[in-house]
């Protein structure tokens, strides 16, 4: 396939819808539109939304100059087929976790979240001020693609268990929904690990499939309803501390974008990196209240000891063997990954760990408000 | 003064500027120049640095058809006079933080940071979704404002000191230079608090009329060389959680702006608190580190126990005064700091907090990297 022509078919295309969609007066001379295709739902609470707001921003901003077009996932292609509609031209943009494209590329893990890696605010340092967006250019560049990071969940919740767990003992055989390197490590932990699309989970958890299952957090799992059938909440999880999505696009065509367009997309996206762990911070609270006060939902902050103790070893063991193999540019991505996150994180530890603690000992005003 | 022709006059006047300022084929029709003062200094690392990038970035991306041009701490007017600016109409738009502004309503302190107050993450979730900005509008209506979140320095440091503190017994009389609300709650518990500007503080460690300073965190107070005189170094403060800075417009002249340059703004305010704590979260662990290597700096996670405590109930004691006291506004504002707080922090103690807690005990990745 001759992708230049592509390019000019699209772009031609584009400037034609935008010519018959858009009220005359609206419309900036020179006016384009774009698809994005998205990994989620439409109006799934946090990421749905953050796609569509995030298209809505763009075209606003330009004044309609950049005008986009969502399309939620299936409604284009399949959702873990949105990277092949930017590469192959059916789309001019994407929003999605770059995790889903491992089989490009293990290094692009790292840049939505890994077990016991690094914090939203952690990921946001290393890619804009310590190299990451450099190397993640490197892998994209290869698929003719470039990534911004678009927004964050923040640390997720560990996941939904029918009986409580006490110790690592309690976990050998069970029956998990849990994906990715996060699932590797349950696995290295005796869990007997599944994937399972989010339509499906509850029916797998009703009818005894799966034992267990973890998503994504309260706001968004209590749409799913696991509460009704697993009442023993584990509230943290240490194999997604955060969730980056991104935005991705199609490098030749971004480039060939008018510079301030160019620069507008990028601190849309960026506003999307606050505004959609915004979301979550307001939203999974209130979810989580409702649950424990009128649907029984018994949280349990932290995993047992050896749990997470369990875990550690596991995803130290697995870093490790990403940074011993597998491509070059996967190892510079791990490489790179732990030098700053073992910076960054004295950080974390030393000053916000310590804010924390001694808010949450010292500092109770449940009688003020 | 007539507002309205002042309005009027300034408009026309950075239309001219604009039009002799800049080459004319980069000049979008109807160019607008607009003027941002700042209270920091030319280049002060992250806060400086960031209203110019947020300048550039306004500009960048609307193609010239808002450009922004940046007056520093003293190039128009002294730094604590930038919001009397923009009400008198000399400059358009202000990047500051909205507590140097409590002559005006105290309440605007809760939209920087207060003591034993929210984070960074929990801030921006109260501003944009638990109703924050409205309070925040009411507050900045009354002078015909309009505020938007710009940046965020993330938990600030505790301070330096020249001896060791065993407990509050030790800050008896200790005169210590830090200001606001913070330096309210050190005074209850006993220290000599006094402020001084960034400029006066390391020649009055010198010369022993400070014992003790604090300032921002690493990035910033490196430059400012305490370290040289105070060794003992506490890296986490309660008193400041986190600083956010804000942009603060002329509404008037804002809601004239076309739609798009409006949401422009919005969102490249909204990058920006993005990408100032990005800032810091990486270069603070590089200060922090040459210090400690070589200046010889000792690092306390965390203040004695007795002090944490004492601060707390100063803290508490005075949010219930601004509860009780002072005027509507005010108190309208702390009641929903207050109740959102209450909501949020149990996200981030019961999910964040828990997930820092393991990391730091059982995942030690320094051998790999």
């Amino acid at each position: 396939m001759d992708r230049r022509s592509f390019l000019r078919t699209t772009a031609l295309a584009g400037t034609a819808a935008a010519a018959t969609t858009l009220a005359a007066p609206e419309v900036a001379q020179g006016a384009i539109t774009w698809r994005m295709v998205t990994t989620w739902p439409k109006n799934f609470p946090g990421l749905g939304v953050g796609a569509q707001r995030m298209a809505d921003r763009i075209t606003a901003a330009s004044n309609g100059e950049l005008t986009v077009h969502v399309y939620s996932a299936g409604e284009m292609v399949p959702a873990l087929q949105s990277i092949d509609a930017v590469i192959d031209g059916s789309a001019e943009m994407m929003h999605g976790a770059a995790y889903y494209w491992q089989n490009k590329s293990v290094g692009l893990s790292f840049f939505t979240g890994v077990p016991f890696g690094m914090t939203s605010r952690e990921l946001a340092a290393w890619v804009r001020y310590m190299g990451g967006q450099e190397i993640w250019d490197e892998i994209y560049d290869q698929f003719g693609l470039q990534g911004f990071l678009s927004g964050d969940t923040g640390t997720q919740a560990g996941g939904w268990f029918k009986n409580e767990l006490k110790g690592i003992e309690d976990i050998q055989g069970l029956r998990f929904r849990t994906p990715g390197l996060g699932g590797q490590v349950w696995q290295r932990m005796g869990v007997s690990v599944t994937n399972l699309a989010a339509g499906e989970i509850f029916a797998a958890l009703q009818t005894g499939t799966l034992d267990a299952a973890e998503f994504v957090g309260p706001f968004n799992d209590r749409a799913l309803g696991f509460h009704q059938i697993c009442k023993h909440y584990y509230v943290s999880s240490f194999t997604e501390p955060g969730l980056a999505t991104e935005l991705v696009v199609d490098k030749a065509k971004y480039l060939a974008l008018p510079k301030h367009l160019q620069e507008l997309i990028r601190y849309v996206a960026q506003s999307e990196y606050d505004q959609v762990p915004s979301d979550f911070y307001a939203n999974d609270p209130i979810a989580l209240a409702d649950m424990v006060q009128n649907q029984g939902v018994i949280v349990h902050r932290s995993f047992p000891d050896s749990i997470l103790e369990g875990g550690a070893k596991a995803a130290k063991a697995l870093l490790g063997e990403i940074l011993a193999g597998g491509d070059p540019l996967t190892k510079k991505t791990a490489a790179s990954f732990v030098k700053s996150l073992n910076m960054l994180r004295t950080r974390t530890e030393a000053t916000d760990l310590t804010y924390a603690l001694a808010r949450e000992k010292y500092y109770d005003i449940s009688d003020l408000g």
